[in-house]
C-alpha cells in the first residue's frame, strides 16, 4: 500500500508545478510585500491584521483549513492538512511582520512598492520573512495541485511579532501544544553562509537580557560639593561590568561555562569548508583585533560560545557640553547569549548574585530580566538534518554546509523543548539580502529553487514513513 | 590728611544709613527679580539685555561710571569709582544671570513675582546672585550718600553667563585685565555654613571636565550574530572608568597627587567647630556609606581633595525594553575637580595619556576637553581675609569660621591668577536658599546686615591705608 502512494505522487510531478507557476509565484509575493506589517509601529496595526487575513486566504485557496488565532499582540496564523494519518507532521514556521524601513532616503526603490533588478526582488520583508514563507505555501500548494495530497502531514504556525522578540510567542506554543503537536518544524528565516554555498544551522545561541539597576544617592548631587564623598552610580555599574570579564574576558560568573559542550568533529570540520578568513572579517568591520574570549577562534566564539554583551548605560547626562550631576541612579542593559546545555533561567540566578557580590558598598541594587530564549543545539545526524541535506543537494547541486547561528530564535527552542518537533533551520535568503536595511533584497533563483528544496524534503520526510522523531 | 579723610568718613555713619534704606534696597531687589534674567534659555535673550541694562542704571543712579560691555554671550557690566587716588582697589564681582526656574509647579509662588513670607523673600535669582550681588551696590551706595566718598577705589564686574559656567569670561578677563585690574576682589555669591555661622571660604576646587570617546567597529552591530567577537565600546569604557580608581579609591593617573598641598592646621580646627556630623550627612543622602577615597574624613574628601566622577555613558540603546545592539562608538562625560597646586592642562595631559593605556585593543579613543576651571586656595592669614572676618564679627556677632568649597568658580582663580587680585568669598545666603531649585529665597536680615559688613569691609581695607597685594 505505502509503494502504491508513493509512486502516485511522484507521477504528479510537483517540481515541474512549482517552475510553471513561477510567475505566479512571484507576483503573490509582490503584492505580500506591499502590504506595509511593520510589527513595531502601532499605526501600522491595521496592515498587521491586513497581513494576516492576506495569509489565511492564500493557504485556504490551495486547499488547507486556515484561521486566524488572536494573540495578545498581532495576530497569529494557524492552517493545517492531516489527510495522511500514520505519517509524520510537519508544522512549517514563518512570520509576516516586518522590520522598519527607515532611513527611507537609502532606498534605490521605495519599500513597500517591490522592484524587480537582475534577479532580486527588492523590498522589505522579500527575504525576511515574507519570501521564505510563501516558499513553504507554494510548496504545500505543488505537491497538492500535482498530486491531489501531500506526503505527509502539514500544519502551519505564522506569527507577527518576530521583529519585536516575540514576546507573547511562549506563552501562546505552550497553551496550544496539542494544537501544534508536530514530529518535526521547519523554520524558513535565515540565510546561506555564501552565494551558491546552501546551509543548514545546528545551533542557535539563547539569551538572557537584563536591565542592572544602581540606586546611590536619595537625589542627584551635584559633583563640585558632593564629589569624593557620595556614590556614583555610573562608576559603580562601570566596575560591576569590569568586574563581569577577567584578563582573558572570560565570564567571571561562577560554573557559567560548566554547561557548555564544545561542537563536535563533523561540525568543526564543515567550519573549516566555509572558507571563513579572519582579515576579511576584520577588515569588514574596521578593527584591528576581534576583542573576545581568549583561546578560541572567531567562528567559534560567535557560534559555539556564550558571552556577555552591554548594550546601554543610561543614567547622568548625556546631552551637549558639561553637566556636573553625580545621578541618584543608573542603569545598565546587560545580555548575555547562552550555549549547548545553559539554562537562561540558571543563568539570571548566577548573574543575579554575581552583580550583587559585584556592586560595591553605599549602593542598592536591583536585576530586572527584559528576556530570555533557549539556545538550541541540533545534531547534525538527525534525521530530518539528513532529509534536508539530500533535498538541498539534489535541487542546488552541492552539499549544504553545516554551521551555527549565534543569534536567538526563541520559537525554535520550544518547538524543540515543549512541541518536541526538532527544527530544521534552512534558509533560503544571501549574505548580502540586506535584512533589517534600507534596500532588503531577495535572490528570486533562491526563492524557486527554495520552492522545490521544501517540496522534495516534504517528500523525503513523507517517505521516511515513520515518525522522525519522539 | 588720612586721619581727617577717615573722620570725615566715619562721621558720615554709612551702616546709618543702610538701616534707614532698607525699604528701597528690598524695593530695588523685588524690582530686579522680576526680570526673569534665565541665561541658559535662548527666548529670554532680551531679559538678560533689560537686567544688564537695570544694572547699570542702578550704578550709575549712585554715582559710578557705568556701561554696558559686550561679551559673545550675554553682555557683562563694568562699572567704577576711582576717586581715593593712593588708596587700594577692590574689585566687586557679582552675576545677575539666574537658572531656569523649573519644575514651575513646585513653586509656592510663582517664581519671577517675589513674595515676602516672615523674614524671607522668595524667588529665582533672590539668593543667587541678585540679592548678594546688590548688597555691593548698596554698601557703596550707603558709603557714598553718608560720606560723599568711598573709602577706597572700587571697580564692579558683573556677568550674565555664571549659570552657564562662564564660557567666555576667563578669555574676557584676560582681555580686559588692565581695565579690572585690582588690589583684592569681593565675590558675594555663597553662603553660610549654617544660620547664624557666617563663613569665609578659603578654598574652591578647579575642574578638568572631558568627554572620552572610545569607537570600535565602523558601524552597530547585532550581538546576536557578532557578540564574543567584537569590540563593545560600552563595555571598554566601562574597563577604563575602572580602572582610573585603584581599590582603595584613589585616582591611579600617575602623579595626581603629588601636587595636593594638606590643609593647615587654623583650617582644620576651624572645620573641628563646624559641627558637621558624619551621621547627619548620611542621613541626608540616604545612603549608609559615603564612598570615597581611604583614609580621610568625609568634609576633607570634599574640600581639599582631588576626586573623579562620572556624569554621563552614551552609546548603544537606552530606551525602554530590549535592544541587542553592539555600539559603533560610545562617549563618557568625566571630571575630576583640582585642588591647590594640581594645574588642569597638566591634569588633563596625564588624564589622556592614562586613558589611552587603560583602552583596551580594538579600540580607538580621544579625549576631549569640555571644560576647566584652576583651584584657588587661600591663606586664612591673607590681610583681606582678616578685614572681612572682623567686619562679620562686628556686624553678626561672633567670628566667621573657615571653610572651603568644592565646587569651581572659573573667575575666583583668574582673578587671583590674572589680576592679582586675591578674592575674598564672603557669602550671605542660607544653607536653605533652595539654590538651582524651587522656592529660592533670601533671608532678609543677612540682605541687610551683609550690605552693612560690605560697608565695614570696604572701611577696614580703606583704612588700611596701603594696597593689600602685589
Amino acid at each position: 500500500m505505502e509503494a502504491d502512494r508513493s509512486e502516485e505522487w511522484s507521477k504528479g510531478n510537483p517540481r515541474a508545478y512549482a517552475q510553471e507557476h513561477r510567475l505566479q509565484f512571484l507576483d503573490a509575493l509582490r503584492e505580500f510585500v506591499r502590504v506595509p506589517s511593520i510589527s513595531t509601529l502601532p499605526e501600522h496595526h491595521g496592515d498587521l491584521q491586513r497581513a494576516a487575513e492576506w495569509t489565511v486566504r492564500r493557504l485556504s485557496e490551495i486547499g488547507l483549513a486556515a484561521r486566524i488565532m488572536p494573540s495578545e499582540t498581532h495576530p497569529a496564523v494557524y492552517a493545517e492538512w492531516t489527510g495522511a494519518p500514520g505519517r509524520p507532521t510537519l508544522l512549517c514556521y514563518g512570520h509576516y511582520d516586518v522590520q522598519p524601513p527607515d532611513p527611507l532616503d537609502l532606498w534605490t526603490s521605495p519599500p513597500f512598492e517591490p522592484a524587480q533588478r537582475g534577479d532580486d526582488l527588492y523590498g522589505r520583508g522579500a527575504s525576511d520573512d515574507k519570501g521564505q514563507l510563501l516558499i513553504q505555501v507554494f510548496a504545500v500548494e505543488s505537491l497538492l495541485k500535482a498530486a491531489g495530497r501531500l506526503p505527509l502531514n502539514v500544519k502551519f504556525f505564522i506569527e507577527g511579532e518576530e521583529e519585536i522578540g516575540s514576546p507573547r510567542m511562549i506563552p501562546f506554543i505552550k497553551k496550544h501544544r496539542q494544537q501544534l503537536r508536530a514530529d518535526i518544524s521547519l523554520i524558513c528565516d535565515g540565510s546561506f553562509f555564501a552565494p551558491e554555498r546552501p546551509a543548514l544551522v545546528t545551533a542557535l545561541r539563547g539569551m538572557v537580557y537584563t536591565e542592572v539597576e544602581l540606586r546611590g544617592a536619595n537625589r542627584d548631587l551635584h559633583s563640585g560639593i558632593f564629589g569624593g564623598a557620595a556614590p556614583n552610580p555610573l562608576e559603580g555599574l562601570a566596575r560591576i561590568i569590569a568586574g563581569l570579564k577577567d584578563r582573558k574576558s572570560r565570564v567571571t560568573i561562577p560554573r557559567y561555562y560548566a554547561p557548555v559542550q564544545p561542537p563536535g568533529e563533523a561540525e568543526r570540520s564543515s567550519w573549516n569548508q566555509l572558507g571563513f578568513r579572519d582579515e576579511a572579517y576584520l577588515e569588514d568591520l574596521g578593527v584591528e583585533v576581534a576583542p573576545g574570549e581568549e583561546g578560541y577562534g572567531i567562528l567559534e566564539r560567535r557560534w559555539a560560545r556564550p558571552t556577555l554583551e552591554i548594550h546601554g548605560i543610561a543614567g547622568g547626562y548625556t546631552g551637549p557640553g558639561a553637566k556636573t550631576v553625580i545621578p541618584a541612579r543608573a542603569t545598565a542593559k546587560i545580555s548575555m547569549r547562552l550555549v549547548t546545555d545553559q539554562r537562561p533561567q540558571a543563568v539570571l540566578r548566577a548573574f543575579t548574585r554575581k552583580v550583587q557580590r559585584l556592586t560595591p558598598p553605599g549602593f542598592r541594587v536591583e536585576v530586572r530580566q527584559l528576556g530570555s530564549g533557549a539556545p538550541l543545539t541540533l545534531s547534525p545526524d538527525a534525521p530530518a538534518l539528513r532529509h534536508a541535506a539530500r533535498a538541498l543537494q539534489e535541487v542546488f547541486g552541492r552539499p549544504p554546509v553545516f554551521m551555527r547561528e549565534g543569534g536567538t530564535v526563541p520559537v525554535a527552542a520550544e518547538f524543540m523543548n515543549v512541541l518536541q518537533a526538532p527544527p530544521v533551520l534552512m534558509g533560503f535568503g544571501l549574505p548580502d539580502d540586506n535584512l533589517h536595511s534600507p534596500n532588503e533584497k531577495f535572490h528570486l533563483p533562491n526563492f524557486y529553487r527554495g520552492i522545490e528544496t521544501v517540496i522534495r524534503f516534504m517528500e523525503f520526510v513523507g517517505e521516511s514513513g515513520v515518525r522522525v522523531s519522539g
